[in-house]
């Protein structure tokens, strides 16, 4: 992955770039991040992500100057020529002795890169679906803050890998609520409603999922955000994921239990087009 | 903090030690990490800690030769001439370009630094006691596991000290139930009868908990590792935290609840003394 990395404003290969061990990310995930994808060299939502990691900064009491990062950002993609792919851009609170105690007035890191795609790496999914594992959901409880703290998600994603499946859909172990995937936000469809889990401090409100609850009611599909249980999401007639790299996604399978039919349903696929009429506006 | 640390076998200063943007310890916390006290210059339960930070890896699937991390822990406190503090080890997965899914066979990134004591950071604390504030328990499921997913217990630490407290203890929003603290392991003395919460996947079970369960063996007070809740805490006889750092250290205030008659118990007192006895034996 050969790119050029903006930390602090200086631009450098990503392979090259280091960070200081004190860098409070190393020790203590004390960190926030976006993903934004890039549409015909364009960034898709971009007002939407800049304005979700303000929110997160602000959780974590992270002071840093968003224009700042938003300037990088663009010269970033600029130089790295990207036309199909994803910036990424994390800031951290910056660096200080290792301490638990949150120092105040840091000066935070901005690290910032860009790729661009060699293909799609859903491509081989978006029309047959993807099958999906079902993993409890061990990530911390402020999952509405874009952190660093993805070591849960990372052990849900490998195990989903080793069933042969290309997604984990996570669930609450105590009362089974179904909260969202390690990177993507999950849909059902039953009765003809649409549903996924309402906003709260157990999901990161995902700017895709946004745009598709948005989508729905522009389709006058019914669309409630509210909890569904593991059974309740292997009985329904379809399961979509949404999120940055997934777009809209299909899922035929959960756990080894077929979904609907086993294809991609009808809903799912009014969906997913209008998402791609969505990016195709955006150029 | 002047030290010398130790990455992968090199020795160079702390603070001009660089690490890759691309090690997973800075976008996943995929990494975790161990804290040994030196008490006269020898590593103190060093062993123990050596045997855990074998399980942590053990369970994330990291493959790290332990008898280098050893050797290089030994050379490294030796380079920095330590009597009295303590070093810090941590093993990342390793170097990769980010993506969830783990990669199979990362060569390790094992950073270590030690750091002498100019003083005993909670020595104004050891006669009279500390004041605890109450958090809910934000950090992830496996917290069995000594990662670096640390953020919840920063923030938990940080809230501590916005109420003028030395430490947060940690219960769960759903039943109530106490786990330990920011960075330390939590006790209560009721009715004569020493108690702490038992090893499960909602605590990590601290070399000093384990310390002070065999020091009240051989002193014949009762333990149990069993579940108390916020108001047991709160009414209860004594209440003491143990931890590398803390050791042995009475609580007499938590969430402004005076604990008992306000000063440091006549069980922790014993328990205290124990082990300030075993530390010296350890000599």
């Amino acid at each position: 992955m050969k790119t050029l990395a903006t930390f602090n404003g200086q631009i450098q290969p990503l392979e090259h770039l280091k960070i200081s061990a004190n860098d409070r990310a190393f020790y203590f995930a004390d960190a926030v991040y976006e993903v934004v994808r890039i549409y015909s060299g364009k960034l898709f939502l971009f007002a939407e992500h800049l304005s979700r990691l303000g929110r997160s900064l602000a959780s974590l009491g992270i002071k840093c100057d968003l224009s700042l990062v938003e300037k990088d950002i663009m010269e970033n993609v600029n130089a790295n020529k990207i036309f199909d792919g994803y910036v990424y851009v994390q800031v951290s609170r910056g660096e200080a002795p290792r301490a638990h105690q949150i120092p105040k007035n840091l000066k935070p890191n901005v690290t910032i890169y860009s790729v661009e795609f060699v293909s799609d790496p859903f491509a081989p999914f978006r029309a047959s679906g993807i099958k999906a594992s079902l993993h409890p959901d061990w990530r911390w409880k402020r999952r509405d803050i874009k952190s660093t703290n993805l070591l849960a998600n990372c052990i849900a994603r490998d195990r989903a890998e080793s069933e042969n499946c290309q997604e984990a859909i996570l669930y609450e172990e105590d009362d089974f609520a179904i909260t969202e995937c390690s990177s993507n936000n999950v849909f059902i469809v039953s009765s003809n409603t649409l549903r996924t889990p309402p906003v709260s401090n157990r999901i990161l409100n995902g700017i895709t999922r946004q745009c598709v609850l948005a989508i729905a009611k522009s389709l006058n599909i019914e669309a409630v955000e509210e909890n569904f249980t593991v059974s309740e999401l292997k009985f329904a007639d379809e399961v979509l994921i949404t999120g940055s790299f997934a777009e809209v996604l299909g899922v035929v399978s959960v756990a080894g239990c077929t979904i609907g039919d086993g294809s991609v349903g009808p809903v799912t696929r009014m969906i997913s087009e209008s998402f791609q009429d969505l990016k195709k506006a955006s150029h």
